[in-house]
This record gives structure tokens, sequence and C-alpha cells, in this order.
């Protein structure tokens, strides 16, 4: 075993090199990459991608990994955690032929281009064929990763987000759908609220500082990380030691640079606080795609959009942009940040309707994996969920079903993680109020007890932990959608003064 | 051979990857990289090189390219001159034991940080012993690289710029020697010429909005590259589609920006004219140091500090900067971005001093080399020599000896291109004036003429000839530094005013 071992680490420094390579390859692409040097671009990756598969996919590794899963007991517990996650990702990928991996990837590579042209010309029916490959392309993953206890979607699921399938996911929407729905009937048949002021001119200049306010706000370290801007706001880094994240600046619109450096920098946040032990090693980073999502929107939503928060920050904000906001009151301020409206844009819904989206793209996922559903139903299938769930009218494709990259980009089965992701939030967030006095700890200068209080909960395990075990040893009990509903209906009826609520 | 040619270009293939990698990861850690993650850096650089080395030193490929170099003679053209770059570079790099190489380059490592340090505190002593050990390298390096005809300083030399020894170097400088001295000694007795208005404040948004036009002015295409700013300004980039400039901008110099962005862009220009099917070669980029450098100087100090530019172009700037230019009539500006001064720090000398800068460098190389110099007698050789050449007091070393980089980062026998590349400069200038209307190419809207001249006489051919072949072909002569002599004595004779020149 300890031959194996070593064969393992060995081959897991290159193989880290080559992902810290591409880390910075893609977030140069991102970034600011000229778009002449793509191409050449393209065939490097090929290359760094072939160099990874002939240390990860050679017979020797291989035996070594699959030596130090039989013999897990053996290892210390780290690395027994690290083992079985590795094994588990190379069995997967083993079991689909690399040829048709490298098909795979080049057809997505494709598909990327046709979406954007089809979104740009809402024409559906130009990226219906492409569509239909990826599909079917799904299906045949599903075919090769299929065991006796995960079959079709859930195959999709369970790779995303371990342990959640169809059972699960269809328990969580259907609470949702039944209480959710109705609610969000009632209140966008109120007077809405007035956010007019939002879309005002705002200068960029400004709008960066207050960024850079926000990065302090969060504790961001600037000798470990950085922010740029780029056409979509993300995060990404390597290890706990680089973290960046990108905005977005618009100038007719206040709000969409404040939320979204606060959600980005909730990423950077977790990826900061894992502890560093875990750098350069499998477990590496947050745990899961919706463990990560929940703490994103923890910051942006549970404490972002928070009464507390803004009774601290709004008077440097108003003075910040005095001319546009000298008359607006932080009680104007808050209504604005949490005004709550049917709309088409799954990425500018507000808080209360944002799992609406979801469910939408899940029960379509779902006809399109499991009841084989045509590519050319999908737009009409789609249309009437929005009406169903949200009672909007969807004017076109390129509003409608065309608006996200995910299925362009092979990715099925993530969307259902962000709604998990905001429910996971609520449970943390109801125990954390249990532990901290919230008015204080979001409303100090800084984040900094909310930071200590995750790190201490959440993120110092980085991969170490499932969202399952992390919940359980936190809230002292399983995944619970219930504090998801109440925390909603608490905060939006009180917003909206719904008194028989 | 056919077999040893797949090897090779399998390999190749592999190499280039890991090039392109490095490539980004050096142009982030440069422009923008947090500092805290350079430790982890460093360790994932380590194990990329590590693999490179695994490639590039592995018999098989060894013995691969020693068959083609063998058989040159039956490739094609651009494959032979390939191959005999590759071969020459691996044979030198396999007479160095590898470990020694790492301990080197991890010996450099430690070097800038204590040069940065010795710098900042004006103290020499702290520098003098890393740099006694990188000394010991490069007289080492030699044993291991001497040859019946390359001997001492030499191989060093012949390493940065095939072709030119001592025995060439020294007549170059001789001459310089004995011509300039004594002509910078008479301009700089004259009246000092008013160049006080570039030291007012220029707004860096101007500025950059100034480097941009002068981007377009020389013909760059953003699709293919970029500008950034960085601490120090460089070109890097990868092939013909992929090259990068960054620029510093200081308030209060205005000229600063502007020549330092033409410098950037000549050296990018060279790049992206190169024939693209020299890309992914070892004979991709321009063919020397000194070549390369002689462009960037070309398009900075021929074309960009003459007048026939600034009549097209001075206009635009004086209309941006209305407030501090005003009054500043053409002539004054022309006056002032050409005035002669005996100053201390190489990069901001004058391109008529610049040289002497460089022979006093040159003079200590030989020493150290060749006449075993001790570490601590190079700072009064050092200002000694500035006294010779420039007629200078050096104040203190940080201002003298500890001003370059170049040392600590182990490179000797560089500084001498620098000279040469202004030397080649002028020689193909001294043709160009023969085919073009120099008032007419150089004060057009845009610089296309020089370009398109210098395309095709020297971009196109990339690495595939010498500077030495270049020269002879463009200027029907071996390289001669009468021309360099020439054009700075015409140049400044009538900006000072001699008439008994």
């Amino acid at each position: 075993m300890e031959n194996a071992l070593e064969i393992y680490q060995k081959a897991r420094k290159k193989l880290n090199a080559f992902h810290y390579a591409m880390y910075l390859i893609s977030w140069d692409s991102e970034t600011e990459a000229p778009v002449g040097c793509l191409e050449e671009r393209s065939k490097q990756i090929g290359e760094l991608v072939s160099m990874m598969l002939e240390i990860s996919h050679c017979k020797e590794y291989v035996e070594a990994v699959k030596t130090l899963y039989d013999k897990k007991e053996e290892l210390t517990t780290d690395l027994k955690l690290e083992i079985v996650k590795v094994w588990e990702e190379l069995e997967k990928e083993l079991k689909i032929p690399e040829a048709e991996l490298i098909e795979y990837e080049m057809l997505l590579a494709k598909a990327n281009n046709i979406w954007c042209e089809a979104k740009l010309n809402n024409n559906y029916a130009l990226f219906a064929p492409v569509l239909a490959q990826i599909i079917n392309w799904q299906k045949k993953y599903i075919q090769y990763l299929e065991t006796d206890t995960l079959k079709g979607y859930d195959v999709l699921l369970n790779d995303y987000e371990k342990g959640f399938t169809k059972k699960e996911y269809d328990e969580f929407f259907d609470l949702l759908k039944k209480e959710l729905v109705p609610f969000v009937k009632k209140i966008t048949s109120l007077k809405p609220l007035d956010d007019s002021f939002v879309y005002k001119k705002y200068s960029i200049d400004k709008q960066k500082e207050f960024a850079h306010y926000l990065m302090d706000v969060m504790c961001f370290d600037k000798k470990f990380g950085l922010t740029k801007e780029s056409e979509h706001p993300f995060t990404s880094g390597y290890g706990t030691t680089d973290v960046r994240v990108t905005c977005h600046y618009y100038e007719n619109l206040l709000t969409s640079s404040i939320f979204s450096m606060i959600h980005e920098l909730g990423h950077a946040t977790y990826e900061r606080q894992c502890d560093s032990k875990y750098d350069d090693t499998a477990l590496s980073g947050g745990t899961t795609m919706a463990m990560h999502e929940s703490q994103s929107r923890f910051y942006e939503n549970i404490v972002g959009r928070s009464y507390p928060f803004w009774s601290k920050h709004y008077p440097v904000l108003q003075q910040l942009f005095f001319e546009n906001l000298h008359d607006v009151e932080l009680d104007d301020f808050y209504h604005a940040i949490n005004k709550i409206e049917k709309t088409l844009i799954r990425t500018e819904a507000d808080e209360l309707t944002y799992p609406l989206h979801i469910m939408v793209r899940y029960d379509i996922e779902k006809a399109i994996i499991e009841s084989n559903l045509d590519v050319h139903a999908l737009p009409k299938l789609w249309n009437k969920l929005y009406q169903d769930y949200l009672g909007i009218e969807v004017p076109n494709d390129t509003k409608g079903i065309l608006q996200d990259v995910h299925w362009a980009g092979g990715s099925f089965g993530y969307f259902p993680t962000y709604a998990l992701g905001s429910a996971y939030a609520a449970q943390l967030y109801h125990q954390m109020k249990k532990e901290l006095n919230i008015d204080e700890a979001f409303g100090a200068d800084d984040l900094s007890k909310v930071n200590a209080w995750l790190k201490e909960k959440v993120h110092k395990y980085a991969g170490s932990k499932s969202p399952k075990e992390i919940l359980l040893m936190v809230t002292h009990e399983e995944f619970n959608p219930k504090y998801y509903l109440e925390y909603l209906k608490e905060k939006y009826s009180k917003i909206y003064q719904l008194t028989n609520e």
C-alpha cells in the first residue's frame, strides 16, 4: 500500500499543477483574453487535458487509487475521505469511453456559440438540434453510470448533490409549490413597492468604490484575492490563498453590482475560510454546489437584504450617491431591495420568486430525461410552467427557454441545487439566530462575527463533510425545508404587511 | 527518421502547452496576482517545470532531436532551422547537471527579494554575498559550456546574441567611447533644453486615453492583444494571436507612459507581424533579444521622438491636455522629448546617453567574469565608470550599482544587446530612408507604412533568420555601427544647433 500511496501522491501533484494552469487560463479567458487568441487557446487546452488524462487514466494510477480505496480503513481520516472521493469520481470517468467524452467536449464547445446566436436572434429552432444532441449524450451518460440504486435523472441529480435524487427534490419542490405559489400570488396582487430610484444614473467609479467598501465589510483580505470586471459575475481561485471575484457594473442599476458583489464575496469567504490543510487535496474548497450556493445566498439575501445590515451601511451609500439618494430613507431603500415581482429572467429574480424559476427548470429536465419529451415541445412547456408558477406570459424564447447557458453547457441536474442552497442557508440561519445576536452581528462595522460562525460550523471542513453531515451536526436535524418557507413567509409578510399570515 | 520526427512533434506539442500555461501564469503574476498566492504558485510552477524536463530531457526525445539534427539536410528549410535551434539549446541544457540548475533557480528566487531589500535600503553589503554566489554559478556555467572557439565571457554574450562576442562588442563600444563620450560632454555643457512642463499634473485617465490613441496610430489590433498596467512596462504573449503590453502611468510625468507605450507596442508589432506559420514552432517570435530591442527602439526613438511624428500627433495631445500644453509649441515639445542629460538611472536615460550606461555595465561584467574582480570592489568601479563616461557623481548604491534587476536574475551578457539593438535600428533606418518618404511615413495618420516595411524586411521572418542575415539582406552590408553614430550626431547636432560638427 505504501507504494500505491506514493504513486497516488506523485500523480496528484502533477494533476494539481495542471488544474492550477487550467484555472488561470480560464480566469484569463473569462476576464480579459483577446477574442483572437481563442482558437490557439482551445488547441493548447486540448493538449493539457489530454496530458491530464494520460496521468489519471493510466493503469498504474487507477490501480493505485483502487488499492488505497480497498484498504481505506487503514488510512488516516482525511486521506480516507480523499481517496473515497477520488475513486468514486475516477470510477465514473472510466465508465465513459474516452473518445466519446472528447467528442462530447467538442459538441459543447460548438453548442455555446450556437446558443449565443440563438438567444441573440430569438431563434430556438437554431438551438434545438444541438440541444437534442446534448440530451442524447446525457441519456448515454446515464446508461453508462446507472446502478441498481441510481437510475435515470437521479444519476445526474446525484452528480451535483450527492444523496439528492428525485425523491428528495420532489418532496422539496412539492412543498414549495403548495406554499410559495399562492404566497407569491397574494403578494404580487398588492400595490408594488417603489424601487424607481435604483434605476437612476449611478457613476460606475463610485459603484466600484462601494464594492471595495463591501469587501472591507465582509473582511475580504486583498492579500489573498482580488476583484475584477467580467460580463457575468463569478468566483474562482485555487485553494485558500488565491480567491478571486468578478463583478459587472451597470450605470442605470445600482443594486446589481451591490448584490452580485455580496453574493460572490460569499462564495469567496467560504473558499478563504476552508482549513488550509485541505489545499492541494481532493477535499479542497466548498463541499458541494448546493452548499456553496447556500453560502453566497446567505450573505446576499439573509445578511445583505436585511434591515440591520443596511441600518449600518445605508448612510455610507447614501452619502456616496447623495444626489440620487438624499431623499430616500433607509426604510424606502430596504423595501426597494426586497421588492417582489413576477419577472421572466431567473438571474434577475428576487429572493422569493427565485425558487419558482428553478421549479420550472426542474420539471422540464424531468420531462426531458424521464418522459423523453421532444426538444421541439420544450418552449411550449416552458411557457406553460411560467404561467402556472409565476402567472406570467413569456413573450419570446430569448426571455424564455433560451435565457440560461446551462443546458448548452451540458449541465442537467444543476439548477435544483440553487434552490436547495437557499434552503440550506435558511436552516443554518435558524440555528445562527439561537447562537448569535443577529442585529448586532449583521449590523456591525464588519461581518467578522458572521464569518466566524460560518467558518466554525461550515467553512473550515472544506470537502471533508457532506451537506447532510454539516446540517445534522450544526442544526441537530436532517435537512428540513420548513425553515426556508418560514424564513421567506415571515420576512415578506412583514415587509408587505400581511397580517393574516 | 520518420519515427524521430513523430516523437519530436508529439513532445513539442506537449512542451508548447506547458509554455502556454507558463506564459499565462507569469502574465498573471506580473499584472494582478495577489501577493499571498505566490508561495503556492512557486510550488505549482516547480511541478510544471519538472514535468517539462521529464519530457525534454528524456532519452527518447533527446535521441529523436539528435537524429533529426544529424540528418538535417534531408529536412525542409524551416524544419531544419527549427531542429538546429532546438538541438543547440538542448545540447547546452544537457551539459548542466539538473540538480545544479534547480539549485540555481532557487538561488535566483531568493536573490530577487534580497536585491529588492538591498536597493530599498541602499545596502549593497546585503546583496554582495548572493551576487557572489550568482557570479560563481555563471563561472561554473561557462566551464560547462566552453568550447574550443567560445571561452569565458563570450559564452554568456553568445547566449544572448549569437555570433557576438567580446571581439565584436569591444570594437562597437570602443567606437562609441571614442565618438559619443566627447559628444555628450559637449552637448551637456550647453544650456539645457526646457522640459519643465512634462512634470505638471496630467490626469491618468487622459494619459490612458492617449495610450489608446497611440495603439490606433501604431495599428495595434485589439482583437489579438490588450494593454494593462504593471509596475514595470513589458510585452508578453504567445504566437501571433495573443500579444499583450503593459504600461505604468505617472501623474507627474507625461512622457513616461507615452514613450514606454510606443516602446512596448514596438515589441508587440514585431510579434504580431511574424509569419503565423512559425506559431507553435521553436522559430516563433522575434529572432534575438537585440533584434527585438532594435524594433522597440526604432518605434520609440527613431519614429516616436521624430519631428514628423509629432507634427501629426502633437495637436491631439495638446488638445487633450489643453490647460497644461496650450502655450507649449510643437518645437518646444519636440525639444523637451529630446533633451539630453547626464543622469544616473539607465531606464530613464535619453536616447543619446543610453549606450554610455550600457558601456558601464559591459565593462563591469568583463571585469567580473574575466578579471575575477571581487564583488566588494564593484560599487567603486561602477562609480568610477559613471564619472569617466558620463561625468557624473553617483551619490549612493541605490541609484548606482543596485538600480537594475538583471544581475539578481542571473542575466550576465544581456545588457550589451540593448545598445546593439539601437545600432541595428539605426542601420535599418539608414536603408528605410532610401526606400520610403520618411516625413510621409512617420507623419501619416497611422504607422501602417512603417509597419509594412519592417514586416517585409524583418518581422515576417520570425526566428528563421539571424540578425546578421537580416542586416545583410536588407542593408546589403554587415552590421556597421557607423550608422548609429551618424544618426545620433546628426539628430542632436541639429537639435542643439552645433554648427561645427
